[in-house]
């Protein structure tokens, strides 16, 4: 079984960037877990760009996407929602028509942030963006990382509580894709 | 009075583009109205840019809406939430921590989409995202210009009905500006 | 395969109401489909009731939830959001710890109104309150009857296309109810 | 200057009516706040009672609204959304066709509970429902009390931190009622 990961951050010392690098450390044996290209490797959407030709950066992307078993979406919180940046990925992949990449996809979301809420309200808002995808999400355990500047250091987790938890949801996650292969 | 104009879409035949343009005509006397520049025009948020120096068109874009006296955005809606594009500029905009151009910026918000919901998904997640940048949004009316395409023709807006009720929701938006003065 | 329908309408002439009854009609072959109680039978939840003693209708309610293969939720828009009584409903059967009867229980939700976006918002809502319990949502095809009243006369579907929609959306259903049994 | 105060949980223990019980002794001098009756005191909305002839408990709950200068709305959050009970209630108020209680009524919302969002979740769908309602509801700051249980104790606030950041709301509050008159 094969997972890839988008990450909702850019900046290096990203705590999410951090979530995603531990992944395939966390996931259950005989899951390959690999990483996205950075999602400030897309343009702003430009419908006119589109027209001129899919760049060839959301082509490869939505092949990596559809050639997975499941898809990993580990993301800040922006002014109470998604990062601008990982919409703008969503909403390139969204416009393959052919074997549209999210359609049906297993998907799993997860969150890190310094506040009290962890990035609830992007998850939330997520989930709705990817009804308009048709792609499956899982619901339970809900990953949200609060104060995370406390569990992750030098970019890597350092709270042992953090890790056993997100391994306790990729293993449920691994029943939610097999279920739906 | 003065207004700003961000729109959410960036191809040049866009329906939210058009409606923007309109708006100067529609607005109530002795109100300017300006668009500001594209969202395309800002590079995909990144802290490590941020901390590199805050970029031009983003110091630019803040003090344009900074200066103005209300905000209008005008924007589609892409996979039942905000374009990517349009929330990327929202990121940058709330990074500017001296005179937050947001922070009480008395903002009105209109869609138009082809589809039947008129962009609807879009305004509630663009709502909850300036509940965070603290900027007061209008309620009422809400304009969500459904059909566009057979209200908005060669980039100009064809249906009457559809100027006019903009035109009722920009008098409104012109009495929620005073009183946040 | 049994489903049961949840409405979330009390009042007798309700277009959602009308809709619940003709499911019967419109489910695929082989389906059984049974409408639960108005959610005007439970008391508004209090935590003083429930601690002197579970109601019985509540207890009947998650019972018959509990012995489904699925269940379907047809419920109007109030405010912008979910009615109060449907919500409330979901807030008692929240609170079966035994057998949780929503968790992992598939679900699909349609909606009517007379306005334009035939409840579109009171969908999004309730998906995320569906999550909170636990339970599988279909995504796709959504079910948004608008105008109802040019659609629903005298608690009958009089618009053909609307009674094809629900069929074409309650087929996929028994397919996606198949993959979670 | 008067303010109401509806509390979304009906249980005698509730968490958050005890912090409704101590608004009168944190908000500011000469701000007078009076509770309104218990949300399980409407029955659940039903257009036939309604067109039978309005509730003799809707109508003096939509008068007291309507006599006072502010709203405040003290809630838990139940399935990660507003409780069925309150907003059963606002379904009702939002029925007052003349005079309507809510509309241009400034209204604050808090929410405690025992999880970690602290009823962050319910906040959101509450603002949604507040756009329909045209009620201007402040943005900032917002309270939301999480663990309750440690901070709250025998329907008493024992945490001196919470009752200062409860007060620093209901000083701004005043503000932005003020604004509004």
């Amino acid at each position: 079984m094969k997972w890839v990961v988008l990450v909702g951050s850019v900046r290096k010392g990203s705590y999410n960037a951090a979530l995603a690098r531990a992944l395939p450390g966390l996931a259950p044996e005989g899951v390959e877990v690999a990483l996205l290209p950075s999602v400030a490797s897309l343009p702003i959407y430009d419908g006119d760009i589109e027209a001129a030709g899919m760049p060839q950066a959301v082509t490869d992307m939505g092949g990596a996407v559809a050639a997975a078993d499941g898809l990993v979406i580990v993301t800040p919180e922006y002014n109470y929602s998604v990062p601008g940046g990982l919409k703008n990925a969503l909403d390139w992949l969204s416009r393959i028509k052919e074997r549209q990449p999210l359609k049906g996809k297993p998907t799993l979301i997860m969150s890190a942030s310094p506040g009290a809420l962890g990035g609830a309200r992007a998850q939330y808002h997520l989930r709705q963006i990817l009804v308009a995808l048709d792609a499956p999400v899982m619901n339970m355990p809900e990953v949200m990382v609060s104060q995370a500047n406390k569990k992750i250091e030098d970019g890597v987790i350092t709270d042992a509580g953090t890790s056993a938890f997100i391994g306790k949801q990729l293993a449920a996650f691994q029943g939610f894709v097999e279920k739906h292969l």
